[in-house]
């Protein structure tokens, strides 16, 4: 098990789905950041179950509680502790799991790896895991924001095969808080939203693509050759559960072009050095340039459906499964706020590392 | 900078294009690996520039020393140091670089970070880097055979808009040696040849797509929930120069099934669980089940081109470049190996760890 | 900060001594473990505050809550995180030392370091921070003791002037609790109970030396050249809050003998390699060569003291303080457990370390 | 194996005693530093064997080869690859050994831990792995002084029972480089040159203690609450070969008082807040307090002497083991070369930490 991240902004997240709670400490947070409950609980809310028809009926408030590093208001540079009770566990509901391998889900390798699991809603392997990194992530995104004025957004461009229209650049957080499927193309949304609906009373489920873009990246981030902006983003997004793809700039597409298409040529505006165009989304050789980070995630269909599905227990016997544990037809909503989160751990400790490098002497 | 990789098998890079050499050390590997400098030479000649019409004129033998480590053939456990003298350095040619920030290179954002830069022939950010990653994953790819059987084989699936026809898992390394473009079906391999040579001819570049796959994969690799056997690949490929994209399985194209076509059924196989499709990619919860581990990396067109571009110097000052140091026009043939090398890096890293943890009590 | 320890066994301790709790996540833990809470609420007892006489009156049940990783009654692999709520926290006997410096204390340097610290109690520079390190510590005797049978004893070896007499070896833990100082020597130990309430009475503080001993240590545990035994535990006893020194095996006083007398013999007994003397501590070369490990570590006296001192505030003005928070006036009998907790999280690591690398091939 | 240290400022070493060639890897140093060979070879000069009728007879010139990471005569952030060629191997006077293990030294563990060693000279066990650590301490020692003209000086404090008089304070780099045995006081060093030279001809070695003293520490350096000051200089310290035991500040001694007396009363003295006395040994807190840092650390007798010792072999069998390699009969005069380079190994890591997480906001 490896449940922490990071070199200077480290966190290290616990909590299995239907324990007593799930949580996280960050370890290497500069003191002096103002920080409350609410500061929080808004990307909780954004992440949270049962927050509309598209998602899982678990009812979970989600409510977290600050347990250490935060005193008067403020960071004090002491290891953050912050930690959500669980509340909502049907535990009973997952009994016909205890035997049988859920297909494309983690029993099988759990079982095969530490010889033994707390099945119950998936335990560790559960997307629930994911609460203490976007409270970690939004304690991140805070310190971006006030130490250099950072943006971090996320969105759904596609779900199946409906996609978002529009450039990232143009589109903010209330764009897309404004959509259900958090996706800042109206007519897009509506789409996804009808195929989501549609694709969940068909007891299936529907994959899709995440965009997340950056602004006000300062130039300098990232530690080449191997710890590159884009290496360390790829790492954290595809530590998100059910990811099968990143892709950066211009990614796969831009691979059939020519070099002499696809080069960034450098202009100087106000006295700055820019690129005109930014195939390379923000970042050369493994250092941002200034320039908005931009690419894409994908997601594959939620691997939890409830039409019956044949399988082997842990003998290797036959069986069909017919799941009953609450789940999303579409993920990519509530993913939107993770892949935030991750955007902003993996950016926080660049930036701290930045300090602590450059222009020493 | 952040040239180290690994946290069992652990590896130190070092080296400009136009330094004395080029090397590594790796910390951290099993005593008792018969190991020579042939082991090694053969993929530093895979990787070796002027080894056809195909890649850079540069000549190097790329001759690998073996400095520390091991004894009497075999390895001690204790760091192996490798070296690689350079040979041909011609930094003249790359006089004009001094001022001009070449586009979509690592030039301006060097500077930026570290306020100076060994600006001959891209310095540590040149690709040349890659030739202490390859030696060391020759260790490792021979490591892993040993032990377990692992192969680990990367071919180009796609040049400009040429593809590769075929399934992974029906090649073998000897096809992909046959080919100078390192694509192992023959009329796309001819076809690719053909238009890298067009492009060179027009002074330009061009991107594409390598494939990999590892075959005899050991159930139980992977460290939930951040280091994921796809995450730290990802973060080792996206490391690799020029990259820009990773997928897994499926990939980007598998987000628009539905979980009923997608979902790997489970069944059982001469008394061994296995699935009956590979959508996951040989990956299940971010550990390995011993699937076949496949995907795709994205490579942008070569940034050097021999076309005059638009450009400004450190100042900001307007200018044209016109490169001469020597180049690739597609980088992927060599590239290839260099994607075995960091998947082999990654694999025995995860391969010792699973040895540390499973089944203590 | 950096409130993070180990590599393969990893622990993240968090909270304050008047927050509202202290704790530690575990990542790293193999599965399969028997664990309650009764198992870590044992040592949990013996460091708690107000256990004797000779503590610090502070009234803290200090009861143990396993929040994530344990699931009917085994580890799961995943990250255990335990948690303890604070009782009994008088902050109003810290107002004095918002402004006023105390003494070899953490305030000036916390502040000049973070620029703003939480005063109360002495926040995360307060021994109470030691809750998790012990909790953890528990754990990993446990795995340690079920998995090799290694027996990790500390005792109080000195007081002031003060000596505990006889040899580590014919010690166990019942010798050591049966007193009040920790003391196995019972001469000693009323000597010593003596000399800590006389000192309490004078408003004093006093000193002392903790001896550890480990029995049963298995072969080859240690990294060279960096990460040897030796260096790892000074690593972690160093960081034990008090502390000022470490030595194993002769230590000090061996560096007066000669070579011939100092150095230890091999011998063959029932067919496996011994030391027919010990002087080296049970580690040759970094690692252990299977005797008993043994040392020393210095517990400076206690800084808090109820005697006035002189001392500065934060803009350098002098003042008088005279503390009132409650405090031990020898913290060696409660720090017995806390020097068996470090053992054990960095022998558990090394443990793990050596599974992963040896005879591999 | 575990060749790597640091977090920010990284190395790697390599390299056997009879091997091609000792050497190091330093990754993470900033950019811009002026550096070129000499500044590394006066170090090297120090620790190099042959330099005295008190040292070792091995006759190597120890030349360092700067292979990377220096452009123009000065760092470009990029890895400082350094080697040291191995110039007088006489592995014959080890052919004993290849069977017998000498007592006190790693050959036994080496062999349990690794199935297999180099036995040449000691092979990765033997001191010339210090090479590297000198070489790069040295760097960062140079990079430590023009960053805040901190100063690091270690000197033999004691031999045998022989002790140097006077206060760490008073000594500097002149006054420990006049002694051949490299102590500050005349006097003591004299009788500790005779005791040396004495012991040499009894075919014996001698133990002994060094001090190290470090000035113009910069305020705020440690991360606690593991990674502390004192708890890293105790790892790095006593990770050198032949250490037993390390201690800061007041030490052992300091255990025997009272609070009272060992506290440090805080003063201000031109507007800067100090303390009055030092038993704190320049930490409090786990963070430099601004005051000189000063400790000891102790060196058994060399396990190497050339009187005949009983031993076993591999199999256990008896034998008589006359060594004949070279060797020092006590190691002090060398070692504080390598105390030194530790020293400024640990406090560059925390320096750069410092930069990284102070007053971010």
């Amino acid at each position: 098990m490896s449940s922490q991240l990071g070199k200077l902004f480290k966190i290290s997240t616990w909590g299995e789905s239907h324990g007593l709670a799930v949580g996280v400490v960050i370890d290497g947070c500069p003191a002096g950041l103002k920080l409350s409950a609410e500061d929080i609980q808004f990307d909780l809310d954004r992440r949270r179950p049962g927050q509309s028809a598209l998602t899982t009926p678990r009812k979970e408030s989600d409510t977290v509680e600050i347990l250490s590093g935060v005193f008067e208001g403020k960071t004090t540079g002491t290891p953050i502790s912050l930690m959500v009770k669980n509340e909502d566990q049907r535990s009973k509901d997952y009994s016909e799991m205890v035997d049988l391998y859920r297909p494309s889900h983690a029993d099988f390798t759990y079982d095969a790896k530490y010889g033994f699991r707390d099945f119950r809603g998936g335990g560790r392997s559960s997307a629930r895991e994911t609460v203490g990194r976007v409270a970690a992530g939004a304690i991140a995104k805070k310190l971006l924001k006030e130490a250099c004025g950072m943006e971090i957004l996320a969105y759904v461009a596609q779900v199946g095969e409906i996609e978002c229209q529009g450039s990232p650049l143009q589109f903010n957080l209330e764009d897309v808080e404004k959509s259900l499927v958090r996706c800042p193309d109206p007519k897009a949304s509506q789409l996804m939203e009808a195929l989501i609906l549609k694709t969940k009373k068909e007891c299936d489920s529907i994959g899709g693509v995440l965009q997340f873009v950056v602004k006000n990246v300062p130039v300098g981030l990232g530690e080449p050759v191997f710890n590159r902006v884009e290496a360390a983003l790829a790492y954290g997004f595809l530590s998100i559960p059910a990811t099968k793809g990143f892709e950066i700039g211009s990614g796969f597409e831009g691979t059939k072009l020519n070099g002499s298409a696809h080069n960034d040529e450098f202009i100087t505006e106000k006295g700055k050095i820019k690129t005109a165009t930014n195939y390379s989304g923000g970042v050369q050789g493994g250092i941002t340039n200034g320039m908005p980070l931009y690419g894409k995630i994908a997601f594959k269909p939620t691997a939890t459906i409830a039409k019956p599905q044949n399988t082997v227990n842990k003998k290797g016997e036959k069986g069909v499964l017919k799941a009953r544990g609450r789940h999303d037809a579409c993920v990519l909503p509530r993913a939107v706020v993770i892949v935030e989160a991750m955007a902003a751990l993996i950016l926080t400790d660049f930036f701290l590392e930045r300090r602590a490098r450059t222009g020493l002497l």
